[in-house]
Protein backbone atom coordinates (compact mmCIF):
# COMPACT_ATOMS: atom_id res chain seq x y z
CA UNK A 1 0.00 0.00 0.00
CA UNK A 2 1.30 3.16 -1.16
CA UNK A 3 0.57 6.31 1.35
CA UNK A 4 -0.05 10.20 -0.20
CA UNK A 5 0.58 11.38 3.65
CA UNK A 6 3.73 13.69 2.64
CA UNK A 7 4.21 13.81 6.67
CA UNK A 8 5.27 10.24 6.73
CA UNK A 9 8.04 7.74 4.68
CA UNK A 10 7.84 4.48 4.55
CA UNK A 11 10.67 2.06 4.82
CA UNK A 12 11.92 -2.08 5.29
CA UNK A 13 13.38 -1.78 8.31
CA UNK A 14 14.74 -4.85 10.52
CA UNK A 15 12.54 -5.78 13.89
CA UNK A 16 14.84 -7.86 16.35
CA UNK A 17 12.71 -9.43 18.95
CA UNK A 18 13.98 -12.02 21.86
CA UNK A 19 17.30 -13.08 19.21
CA UNK A 20 14.80 -13.27 15.98
CA UNK A 21 15.65 -10.51 13.19
CA UNK A 22 12.35 -10.33 10.93
CA UNK A 23 11.78 -8.00 8.14
CA UNK A 24 8.99 -5.05 8.44
CA UNK A 25 7.68 -2.47 6.67
CA UNK A 26 7.43 0.44 8.78
CA UNK A 27 6.42 4.37 8.85
CA UNK A 28 9.03 7.48 9.28
CA UNK A 29 7.83 10.67 9.76
CA UNK A 30 9.28 13.46 7.81
CA UNK A 31 11.73 16.46 8.80
CA UNK A 32 11.72 19.02 6.31
CA UNK A 33 13.83 22.20 6.04
CA UNK A 34 11.50 24.54 6.14
CA UNK A 35 12.54 28.89 5.10
CA UNK A 36 10.61 31.73 5.87
CA UNK A 37 11.02 34.74 3.82
CA UNK A 38 9.64 38.09 5.48
CA UNK A 39 9.02 40.60 2.99
CA UNK A 40 11.38 39.07 0.57
CA UNK A 41 14.14 38.44 2.91
CA UNK A 42 15.22 35.36 4.65
CA UNK A 43 15.02 35.14 8.06
CA UNK A 44 14.87 31.49 9.24
CA UNK A 45 15.01 28.16 8.87
CA UNK A 46 13.00 25.66 11.03
CA UNK A 47 12.99 22.08 11.08
CA UNK A 48 9.67 20.91 10.81
CA UNK A 49 6.84 18.52 10.16
CA UNK A 50 5.78 19.81 6.13
CA UNK A 51 2.29 20.15 6.84
CA UNK A 52 -0.06 23.91 7.09
CA UNK A 53 3.34 25.84 6.29
CA UNK A 54 1.16 28.79 6.26
CA UNK A 55 0.29 28.46 9.80
CA UNK A 56 3.86 27.84 10.89
CA UNK A 57 5.10 30.94 9.02
CA UNK A 58 2.73 33.55 10.27
CA UNK A 59 2.56 31.54 14.12
CA UNK A 60 6.66 31.96 14.05
CA UNK A 61 6.39 35.76 13.31
CA UNK A 62 3.71 36.58 15.48
CA UNK A 63 5.21 34.65 18.40
CA UNK A 64 8.46 36.93 17.58
CA UNK A 65 6.61 40.04 17.72
CA UNK A 66 7.00 40.77 14.16
CA UNK A 67 3.68 40.99 12.97
CA UNK A 68 1.42 42.17 15.50
CA UNK A 69 -2.27 42.05 14.03
CA UNK A 70 -4.02 40.97 11.35
CA UNK A 71 -4.25 44.48 9.22
CA UNK A 72 -0.41 44.00 9.12
CA UNK A 73 -0.51 40.77 7.04
CA UNK A 74 -0.63 40.92 3.46
CA UNK A 75 -0.10 37.73 1.94
CA UNK A 76 1.40 34.28 2.60
CA UNK A 77 2.04 31.92 0.45
CA UNK A 78 3.93 28.44 1.00
CA UNK A 79 5.81 26.44 -2.02
CA UNK A 80 5.52 23.15 -0.44
CA UNK A 81 7.88 21.40 -3.06
CA UNK A 82 10.60 23.89 -2.52
CA UNK A 83 10.00 24.24 1.46
CA UNK A 84 9.77 27.95 1.26
CA UNK A 85 6.86 30.16 2.74
CA UNK A 86 6.85 33.81 1.78
CA UNK A 87 5.42 36.38 4.27
CA UNK A 88 4.43 39.97 3.06
CA UNK A 89 3.57 42.46 5.59
CA UNK A 90 2.99 46.25 5.66
CA UNK A 91 6.47 46.74 7.24
CA UNK A 92 8.48 45.13 10.29
CA UNK A 93 8.41 46.26 13.89
CA UNK A 94 11.47 47.68 14.71
CA UNK A 95 11.60 46.67 18.11
CA UNK A 96 10.59 43.04 17.02
CA UNK A 97 13.58 43.03 14.78
CA UNK A 98 15.80 44.32 17.25
CA UNK A 99 15.39 41.41 19.92
CA UNK A 100 14.65 39.05 17.45
CA UNK A 101 18.43 40.00 16.28
CA UNK A 102 19.50 40.44 20.04
CA UNK A 103 18.30 36.64 20.59
CA UNK A 104 19.76 34.99 17.96
CA UNK A 105 22.57 37.13 17.54
CA UNK A 106 23.17 35.78 21.28
CA UNK A 107 22.67 32.79 20.07
CA UNK A 108 25.47 33.15 17.49
CA UNK A 109 27.51 36.00 16.74
CA UNK A 110 28.09 37.14 20.70
CA UNK A 111 26.37 40.61 21.12
CA UNK A 112 23.10 41.40 23.34
CA UNK A 113 21.98 40.02 26.54
CA UNK A 114 21.30 36.70 27.26
CA UNK A 115 18.08 34.89 26.27
CA UNK A 116 16.25 34.87 29.21
CA UNK A 117 17.08 38.71 30.33
CA UNK A 118 15.45 39.58 26.83
CA UNK A 119 12.39 37.84 27.25
CA UNK A 120 11.32 38.47 30.90
CA UNK A 121 11.85 41.81 30.40
CA UNK A 122 8.95 41.71 27.79
CA UNK A 123 6.71 39.67 30.30
CA UNK A 124 3.86 41.17 32.16
CA UNK A 125 0.88 39.57 33.91
CA UNK A 126 -1.79 38.07 31.53
CA UNK A 127 -4.96 39.49 31.71
CA UNK A 128 -7.28 37.29 33.76
CA UNK A 129 -10.37 36.39 31.50
CA UNK A 130 -11.75 34.43 34.43
CA UNK A 131 -11.81 31.10 32.60
CA UNK A 132 -11.62 28.29 35.03
CA UNK A 133 -12.09 24.45 34.05
CA UNK A 134 -12.68 20.92 35.82
CA UNK A 135 -10.40 18.17 36.38
CA UNK A 136 -12.79 16.09 34.09
CA UNK A 137 -12.50 18.00 31.35
CA UNK A 138 -8.40 18.57 31.84
CA UNK A 139 -8.87 14.26 31.54
CA UNK A 140 -11.27 13.87 28.83
CA UNK A 141 -9.59 16.44 26.47
CA UNK A 142 -5.64 15.09 27.25
CA UNK A 143 -7.07 11.22 26.60
CA UNK A 144 -9.22 12.80 23.47
CA UNK A 145 -5.79 14.76 22.10
CA UNK A 146 -3.83 11.48 22.64
CA UNK A 147 -6.10 9.16 20.54
CA UNK A 148 -6.85 11.92 17.85
CA UNK A 149 -3.08 11.89 17.03
CA UNK A 150 -2.60 9.38 13.77
CA UNK A 151 1.06 10.45 12.90
CA UNK A 152 2.19 9.91 15.94
CA UNK A 153 0.57 6.57 16.82
CA UNK A 154 2.24 5.58 13.00
CA UNK A 155 5.46 7.36 13.72
CA UNK A 156 6.24 7.72 17.39
CA UNK A 157 8.02 10.79 16.17
CA UNK A 158 5.80 13.91 16.76
CA UNK A 159 4.79 15.98 19.64
CA UNK A 160 0.89 17.03 19.79
CA UNK A 161 -0.43 20.18 20.47
CA UNK A 162 -4.17 20.98 21.07
CA UNK A 163 -6.18 24.38 21.56
CA UNK A 164 -9.33 23.65 23.70
CA UNK A 165 -12.47 25.69 25.02
CA UNK A 166 -13.55 23.84 28.15
CA UNK A 167 -15.51 21.26 26.05
CA UNK A 168 -13.92 20.19 23.15
CA UNK A 169 -10.76 20.63 21.09
CA UNK A 170 -10.99 23.59 18.70
CA UNK A 171 -7.23 23.30 16.73
CA UNK A 172 -5.34 20.14 16.74
CA UNK A 173 -1.39 20.41 15.43
CA UNK A 174 1.01 17.84 15.54
CA UNK A 175 4.66 18.63 14.49
CA UNK A 176 8.09 16.55 15.26
CA UNK A 177 9.19 20.17 17.32
CA UNK A 178 6.79 21.22 20.12
CA UNK A 179 7.36 24.94 19.10
CA UNK A 180 6.51 24.01 15.92
CA UNK A 181 3.31 22.41 16.92
CA UNK A 182 2.23 25.55 18.98
CA UNK A 183 3.36 28.53 16.45
CA UNK A 184 1.09 26.30 13.89
CA UNK A 185 -1.80 27.03 16.22
CA UNK A 186 -1.11 30.44 16.95
CA UNK A 187 -0.92 31.03 13.05
CA UNK A 188 -4.22 29.60 12.07
CA UNK A 189 -5.75 31.24 14.90
CA UNK A 190 -4.44 34.77 14.07
CA UNK A 191 -4.99 34.69 10.63
CA UNK A 192 -8.72 33.23 11.28
CA UNK A 193 -9.40 35.68 14.22
CA UNK A 194 -9.93 32.90 16.63
CA UNK A 195 -9.98 34.29 20.08
CA UNK A 196 -7.10 32.64 22.52
CA UNK A 197 -7.36 33.97 25.88
CA UNK A 198 -10.81 31.92 26.52
CA UNK A 199 -8.58 28.47 25.59
CA UNK A 200 -6.08 25.90 27.19
CA UNK A 201 -3.50 24.54 25.13
CA UNK A 202 -2.97 20.92 25.95
CA UNK A 203 0.49 19.88 24.62
CA UNK A 204 2.24 15.94 24.92
CA UNK A 205 6.03 17.51 25.54
CA UNK A 206 7.76 19.07 28.01
CA UNK A 207 6.82 22.43 29.73
CA UNK A 208 10.30 24.46 29.43
CA UNK A 209 10.63 28.25 29.60
CA UNK A 210 10.45 28.94 26.18
CA UNK A 211 6.85 27.53 25.86
CA UNK A 212 5.90 28.72 28.78
CA UNK A 213 6.73 31.93 27.52
CA UNK A 214 5.20 31.31 24.16
CA UNK A 215 2.02 30.60 25.83
CA UNK A 216 1.97 33.90 27.80
CA UNK A 217 2.22 35.99 25.32
CA UNK A 218 -0.46 34.88 23.61
CA UNK A 219 -2.80 35.70 26.81
CA UNK A 220 -3.26 31.88 27.09
CA UNK A 221 -3.94 31.43 31.71
CA UNK A 222 -4.15 27.87 31.35
CA UNK A 223 -1.30 25.43 30.00
CA UNK A 224 -1.89 21.37 30.15
CA UNK A 225 1.43 18.60 29.06
CA UNK A 226 1.45 14.99 29.89
CA UNK A 227 4.76 15.51 31.18
CA UNK A 228 7.25 17.52 32.95
CA UNK A 229 7.58 21.34 33.37
CA UNK A 230 10.80 22.87 34.60
CA UNK A 231 11.12 24.99 37.37
CA UNK A 232 12.71 27.88 35.39
CA UNK A 233 9.08 27.70 33.27
CA UNK A 234 7.24 27.44 36.74
CA UNK A 235 9.17 30.60 37.95
CA UNK A 236 7.88 32.15 34.63
CA UNK A 237 4.45 31.04 35.28
CA UNK A 238 4.37 32.24 38.75
CA UNK A 239 5.34 36.23 37.28
CA UNK A 240 2.56 35.85 34.85
CA UNK A 241 -0.10 34.46 36.57
CA UNK A 242 -0.23 31.25 33.89
CA UNK A 243 -1.79 28.12 35.54
CA UNK A 244 0.27 24.97 35.08
CA UNK A 245 -0.83 21.46 34.51
CA UNK A 246 1.41 18.38 34.25
CA UNK A 247 2.20 14.41 34.55
CA UNK A 248 -1.71 14.31 33.09
CA UNK A 249 -1.95 10.40 33.05
CA UNK A 250 -4.86 7.90 34.05
CA UNK A 251 -7.43 9.52 36.43
CA UNK A 252 -4.65 12.01 38.04
CA UNK A 253 -2.82 15.41 37.43
CA UNK A 254 -0.34 18.34 39.38
CA UNK A 255 -1.24 21.39 39.09
CA UNK A 256 1.79 23.33 39.55
CA UNK A 257 0.74 27.23 39.90
CA UNK A 258 -2.72 29.58 39.86
CA UNK A 259 -4.54 26.28 41.03
CA UNK A 260 -7.97 28.61 41.54
CA UNK A 261 -8.33 28.07 37.71
CA UNK A 262 -9.12 24.50 38.48
CA UNK A 263 -12.65 23.50 40.06
CA UNK B 1 14.56 17.54 53.44
CA UNK B 2 16.68 19.45 51.95
CA UNK B 3 18.20 18.01 48.91
CA UNK B 4 21.60 20.12 48.16
CA UNK B 5 21.39 19.07 44.36
CA UNK B 6 21.61 22.46 42.11
CA UNK B 7 19.75 20.57 39.05
CA UNK B 8 16.62 20.14 41.14
CA UNK B 9 14.50 22.07 42.97
CA UNK B 10 11.57 21.45 45.92
CA UNK B 11 8.76 22.54 45.21
CA UNK B 12 4.60 22.42 46.84
CA UNK B 13 2.20 21.49 44.70
CA UNK B 14 -1.30 20.09 44.58
CA UNK B 15 -1.94 16.59 42.73
CA UNK B 16 -5.41 15.93 42.02
CA UNK B 17 -6.47 12.38 41.56
CA UNK B 18 -9.82 10.65 40.97
CA UNK B 19 -11.47 14.17 41.68
CA UNK B 20 -9.99 14.87 45.14
CA UNK B 21 -6.96 17.14 45.51
CA UNK B 22 -4.16 17.15 47.91
CA UNK B 23 -0.79 18.48 48.80
CA UNK B 24 2.27 16.94 47.56
CA UNK B 25 5.88 18.10 48.24
CA UNK B 26 7.53 17.77 44.47
CA UNK B 27 10.78 18.05 42.34
CA UNK B 28 11.43 20.68 39.30
CA UNK B 29 14.10 19.92 36.93
CA UNK B 30 16.08 22.95 37.07
CA UNK B 31 16.63 24.72 33.90
CA UNK B 32 19.10 27.41 33.51
CA UNK B 33 20.74 29.79 30.83
CA UNK B 34 24.71 29.38 30.42
CA UNK B 35 26.70 31.90 28.28
CA UNK B 36 29.48 30.72 26.61
CA UNK B 37 32.42 33.15 25.78
CA UNK B 38 35.19 32.07 23.49
CA UNK B 39 38.02 33.99 23.95
CA UNK B 40 36.57 36.61 25.92
CA UNK B 41 33.80 36.90 23.25
CA UNK B 42 30.26 35.74 24.17
CA UNK B 43 29.13 33.09 21.78
CA UNK B 44 25.70 31.68 22.57
CA UNK B 45 23.07 31.15 25.74
CA UNK B 46 22.29 27.80 25.87
CA UNK B 47 19.57 26.40 27.99
CA UNK B 48 20.53 23.59 30.14
CA UNK B 49 20.86 21.51 33.22
CA UNK B 50 23.71 23.73 34.98
CA UNK B 51 26.03 20.85 35.93
CA UNK B 52 29.16 19.56 34.13
CA UNK B 53 29.19 23.34 32.67
CA UNK B 54 33.05 22.66 31.18
CA UNK B 55 32.32 19.73 30.02
CA UNK B 56 29.02 21.27 27.64
CA UNK B 57 30.87 24.33 26.60
CA UNK B 58 33.98 22.23 25.17
CA UNK B 59 31.80 20.00 23.51
CA UNK B 60 29.57 22.97 22.37
CA UNK B 61 32.65 24.50 20.80
CA UNK B 62 34.02 21.15 19.25
CA UNK B 63 30.61 20.00 17.98
CA UNK B 64 30.34 23.04 16.11
CA UNK B 65 34.25 22.50 15.01
CA UNK B 66 35.23 25.88 16.45
CA UNK B 67 38.16 23.38 18.38
CA UNK B 68 39.52 20.38 16.41
CA UNK B 69 42.12 19.12 18.59
CA UNK B 70 43.09 19.52 22.38
CA UNK B 71 46.34 21.38 22.04
CA UNK B 72 43.85 24.37 20.84
CA UNK B 73 42.23 24.44 24.01
CA UNK B 74 44.05 26.42 26.64
CA UNK B 75 41.71 26.53 29.56
CA UNK B 76 38.21 26.66 30.53
CA UNK B 77 36.50 28.34 33.43
CA UNK B 78 33.26 27.72 34.41
CA UNK B 79 31.28 30.43 37.03
CA UNK B 80 28.20 28.41 38.30
CA UNK B 81 26.81 31.25 40.20
CA UNK B 82 26.67 33.51 36.99
CA UNK B 83 25.87 31.02 34.42
CA UNK B 84 28.59 31.60 32.43
CA UNK B 85 31.98 29.24 31.03
CA UNK B 86 34.98 30.98 29.79
CA UNK B 87 36.62 29.42 27.41
CA UNK B 88 40.47 30.77 25.64
CA UNK B 89 41.83 28.76 22.78
CA UNK B 90 44.56 29.31 21.16
CA UNK B 91 42.72 30.84 17.88
CA UNK B 92 39.48 30.06 16.40
CA UNK B 93 38.66 28.37 13.27
CA UNK B 94 37.97 30.74 10.65
CA UNK B 95 36.00 28.22 8.81
CA UNK B 96 34.37 26.46 11.77
CA UNK B 97 33.33 31.19 12.30
CA UNK B 98 32.01 31.07 9.12
CA UNK B 99 29.71 28.48 8.96
CA UNK B 100 28.59 28.41 12.46
CA UNK B 101 27.66 32.55 11.32
CA UNK B 102 26.01 31.18 8.24
CA UNK B 103 24.16 28.61 10.19
CA UNK B 104 22.83 30.87 12.45
CA UNK B 105 22.52 33.75 10.51
CA UNK B 106 20.16 32.10 8.44
CA UNK B 107 18.39 30.95 11.98
CA UNK B 108 18.91 34.89 12.54
CA UNK B 109 19.45 37.68 10.15
CA UNK B 110 18.22 36.47 6.71
CA UNK B 111 21.56 35.42 5.08
CA UNK B 112 23.03 32.16 3.70
CA UNK B 113 21.72 28.75 2.80
CA UNK B 114 19.45 26.62 4.40
CA UNK B 115 20.73 25.00 7.48
CA UNK B 116 20.47 21.73 6.20
CA UNK B 117 22.48 22.16 3.07
CA UNK B 118 25.49 23.90 5.26
CA UNK B 119 25.47 20.73 7.40
CA UNK B 120 24.98 18.29 4.28
CA UNK B 121 27.73 19.96 2.54
CA UNK B 122 30.12 19.08 5.79
CA UNK B 123 29.43 15.23 6.06
CA UNK B 124 31.42 12.79 4.60
CA UNK B 125 31.39 8.81 4.95
CA UNK B 126 32.46 7.76 8.67
CA UNK B 127 35.42 5.59 8.94
CA UNK B 128 34.51 2.45 9.97
CA UNK B 129 36.05 0.82 13.21
CA UNK B 130 34.99 -2.41 12.95
CA UNK B 131 32.62 -2.18 15.67
CA UNK B 132 29.70 -4.81 16.07
CA UNK B 133 27.56 -5.12 18.86
CA UNK B 134 25.23 -8.26 20.23
CA UNK B 135 21.07 -7.51 20.51
CA UNK B 136 21.73 -8.65 24.42
CA UNK B 137 24.23 -5.72 24.92
CA UNK B 138 21.86 -3.69 23.13
CA UNK B 139 18.48 -4.31 25.34
CA UNK B 140 20.92 -5.00 28.86
CA UNK B 141 22.89 -1.36 28.17
CA UNK B 142 19.54 0.66 27.36
CA UNK B 143 17.87 -0.74 30.29
CA UNK B 144 21.03 0.04 32.52
CA UNK B 145 21.34 3.54 31.08
CA UNK B 146 17.44 3.98 31.97
CA UNK B 147 17.53 3.23 35.85
CA UNK B 148 20.74 5.21 36.16
CA UNK B 149 18.77 7.96 35.45
CA UNK B 150 18.27 9.52 39.08
CA UNK B 151 17.40 12.97 38.35
CA UNK B 152 14.71 11.73 35.41
CA UNK B 153 13.14 9.08 38.11
CA UNK B 154 13.07 11.90 40.37
CA UNK B 155 12.20 14.72 37.83
CA UNK B 156 10.75 12.95 34.60
CA UNK B 157 12.05 16.05 32.76
CA UNK B 158 15.39 15.36 31.42
CA UNK B 159 16.92 13.37 28.89
CA UNK B 160 20.09 11.05 29.15
CA UNK B 161 22.89 10.17 26.85
CA UNK B 162 25.19 7.54 27.33
CA UNK B 163 28.63 6.91 25.53
CA UNK B 164 29.03 3.08 26.12
CA UNK B 165 31.46 0.39 24.58
CA UNK B 166 30.17 -3.16 23.89
CA UNK B 167 29.92 -4.19 27.33
CA UNK B 168 29.75 -0.87 29.79
CA UNK B 169 28.43 2.61 29.73
CA UNK B 170 31.48 4.85 30.13
CA UNK B 171 29.91 8.29 30.19
CA UNK B 172 26.58 9.18 31.34
CA UNK B 173 24.83 12.67 31.63
CA UNK B 174 21.49 14.04 31.90
CA UNK B 175 20.39 17.35 30.44
CA UNK B 176 16.94 18.87 29.91
CA UNK B 177 18.59 19.30 26.08
CA UNK B 178 19.10 16.19 24.09
CA UNK B 179 21.96 18.27 22.48
CA UNK B 180 23.35 19.25 25.64
CA UNK B 181 23.33 15.93 27.33
CA UNK B 182 25.51 14.64 23.83
CA UNK B 183 27.51 17.70 24.10
CA UNK B 184 28.68 16.97 27.49
CA UNK B 185 29.89 13.77 26.96
CA UNK B 186 31.98 14.86 23.61
CA UNK B 187 33.46 17.49 25.93
CA UNK B 188 34.46 15.01 28.72
CA UNK B 189 35.78 12.61 26.12
CA UNK B 190 37.51 15.40 24.19
CA UNK B 191 39.15 16.73 27.20
CA UNK B 192 40.24 13.26 28.34
CA UNK B 193 41.14 11.48 25.41
CA UNK B 194 38.51 9.33 25.42
CA UNK B 195 38.63 7.84 21.66
CA UNK B 196 34.77 7.78 20.69
CA UNK B 197 34.82 6.04 17.29
CA UNK B 198 34.92 2.48 19.33
CA UNK B 199 31.80 3.74 21.59
CA UNK B 200 27.98 3.30 20.92
CA UNK B 201 25.75 6.35 22.01
CA UNK B 202 22.31 5.25 23.71
CA UNK B 203 20.17 8.17 24.35
CA UNK B 204 16.43 8.24 25.57
CA UNK B 205 15.19 10.75 22.70
CA UNK B 206 14.39 10.79 18.94
CA UNK B 207 16.96 10.81 16.79
CA UNK B 208 16.50 14.02 14.82
CA UNK B 209 18.87 15.55 11.87
CA UNK B 210 20.14 17.55 14.16
CA UNK B 211 21.34 14.36 16.82
CA UNK B 212 22.59 12.34 14.08
CA UNK B 213 24.80 14.70 12.23
CA UNK B 214 26.19 15.07 15.88
CA UNK B 215 26.75 11.32 16.03
CA UNK B 216 28.69 11.27 12.47
CA UNK B 217 31.02 14.03 12.81
CA UNK B 218 32.53 12.65 16.41
CA UNK B 219 32.69 9.36 14.11
CA UNK B 220 30.25 7.75 16.37
CA UNK B 221 29.36 4.01 14.12
CA UNK B 222 26.01 3.23 16.11
CA UNK B 223 23.65 5.25 17.60
CA UNK B 224 20.73 3.99 19.96
CA UNK B 225 17.40 5.25 20.89
CA UNK B 226 14.59 4.65 22.82
CA UNK B 227 12.43 6.79 20.52
CA UNK B 228 11.86 7.15 16.87
CA UNK B 229 14.05 8.52 14.21
CA UNK B 230 12.93 10.83 11.54
CA UNK B 231 13.11 10.30 8.09
CA UNK B 232 15.78 12.67 7.74
CA UNK B 233 17.97 11.53 9.67
CA UNK B 234 17.77 8.30 8.42
CA UNK B 235 18.87 9.70 5.21
CA UNK B 236 21.84 11.25 6.51
CA UNK B 237 22.78 7.90 8.49
CA UNK B 238 22.53 6.37 5.07
CA UNK B 239 24.82 8.67 3.92
CA UNK B 240 27.43 8.48 6.47
CA UNK B 241 26.97 5.08 6.88
CA UNK B 242 25.59 4.96 10.69
CA UNK B 243 23.57 2.72 12.44
CA UNK B 244 20.73 3.64 13.71
CA UNK B 245 18.73 1.14 16.08
CA UNK B 246 15.34 2.55 17.66
CA UNK B 247 12.48 1.78 20.17
CA UNK B 248 14.48 -0.24 21.96
CA UNK B 249 11.85 -1.99 24.67
CA UNK B 250 11.41 -4.42 26.38
CA UNK B 251 13.00 -7.38 24.47
CA UNK B 252 13.05 -5.61 21.29
CA UNK B 253 14.33 -3.19 19.04
CA UNK B 254 14.48 -1.91 15.19
CA UNK B 255 17.45 -1.44 12.69
CA UNK B 256 17.32 1.31 10.36
CA UNK B 257 20.17 1.66 8.67
CA UNK B 258 23.60 -0.75 8.51
CA UNK B 259 22.26 -3.80 10.25
CA UNK B 260 25.47 -5.62 9.81
CA UNK B 261 26.93 -4.08 13.44
CA UNK B 262 24.28 -6.02 15.08
CA UNK B 263 25.30 -9.28 15.80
Amino acid sequence: MIIMDKRIKEIDIYRNKEGLRSDLHDYLVVEAPVTIYLNEEEMVTLLCTPENLEELAVGFLVSEGFIRNKEELQEVKADYDKGNVFVVTTGTSLIAERTFLKRYITTGCGKGTSFYNVMDAKLSKIVDSGLKISAEAILALMKEAANKSELFLKTGGVHSTALCDTKEIIVFREDIGRHNATDKIVGKCFREGIPLQDKILFTTGRISSEILIKVAKMGISIIVSRSAPTALAIDIAKETGVTVIGFVRGSRFNIYTSPERVV
